[in-house]
């Protein structure tokens, strides 16, 4: 039984997909590596929520391997180019902070599901796909390094270690994809709060923006 | 092969457990369920990784789903009783919060395989057995959130939304269990790093503890 969430997120994720047969495929893959995790899926199972032969899934992916990595790119590929247009023009510090664990936050807590796949099951990748998205990776630790070394530089904030608190501020957007349900108050309400919560983080201690 | 980290993390757990042969299924069980994930472990798997037959692993243990819940029970049990030696006697709400997060972290760090196995696998458990650990999890919000009410009250600490904060300082510990790796420093300075993120968390922006 689909949970009420599951519309919402579907209904938002790869339109740009090509042909509608592969999106569904997508779709189905995220359903089923969500529900029952990536190494209890078969891609007959796959192909049967969709209506289609295993032969008919492998003309559009070569593996569930495949599935499975390009959930996590485009996964990843969206949320860096959502936290890039957030922090678009923002010159800030303070504020980019805060900009940048509010859109961390509104985007897991919204794609918890495909969160939750991508960030447990990267093991599963082959090893060239799981250094393509290591490397991917490594640009979100850059953003958050940018943006806390400029706090620090800016006389405004302070912090013990730029390198803890750096990781406490992934920790606290990508741990919502972990516990997120939704029956907590919505995903706007959270990032807020969590915009909130890494000022705090950073050693900014007002709760109001700085400007 | 195991990595370097495997075994001091082998050699404190399950200490308790006899005969010798149970205890040896445990740390067989949670190293394949760490390294492969549950669902593609097999008893056989298990069996073999200590010389035994699936026989004589089921004179042990009825199932693979019971080797998952006697890991659960025992990590989420470890974890409740370190944190009520760590908060005992403590009675300033700042210090409290501080130790807290100290214990929490240093406990995801040093068994972060048990951590990731008891994290992302609890839906793979009966449902008796899910409900189990669930009250189990439940005292762990309980506890934090009295901390956290007791900040607020003592005036030394401001939130602007409780569940969220209390939802903070769970994930910044929790989400260690994700990316911890043993070439990270130790992971006593990461507690104790946690400790002063927890109180700016809470709202008492001072680094030092209240007295």
């Amino acid at each position: 039984v689909p949970s009420k969430d599951d519309a919402p997120e579907a209904e938002g994720l790869w339109t740009a997909i090509a042909p509608e047969a592969a999106r569904k495929l997508l779709l189905a893959a995220l359903d089923s590596f969500a529900t029952h995790g990536y190494n209890a899926t078969t891609t007959r199972m796959i192909a049967q929520r969709v209506g289609m032969s295993p032969a008919g899934l492998y003309s559009h992916y070569s593996s569930k391997e495949e599935l499975l990595y390009t959930i996590a790119l485009t996964g990843h590929e969206m949320l860096l180019a959502e936290i890039e247009a957030a922090l678009d023009g923002l010159d800030d510090p303070a504020e980019s902070v805060q900009r940048f664990s509010e859109t961390m936050t509104r985007w897991h807590a919204r794609h918890h599901r495909l969160a939750r796949a991508t960030q447990y099951e990267l093991r599963n990748l082959a090893r060239d796909h799981f250094e393509e998205i290591r490397s991917l990776r490594h640009r979100f630790e850059e953003i958050v390094h940018g943006l806390v070394t400029a706090c620090v530089r800016s006389g405004q904030c302070s912090v013990d270690d730029v390198g803890t608190a750096c990781l406490a501020l992934l920790s606290l957007s990508i741990d919502v994809a972990r516990w997120y349900d939704p029956t907590h108050p919505g995903a706007g309400d959270l990032g807020a709060g969590h915009a909130k919560i890494a000022l705090r983080i950073v050693g900014c201690c007002s709760n109001e923006p700085s400007r």
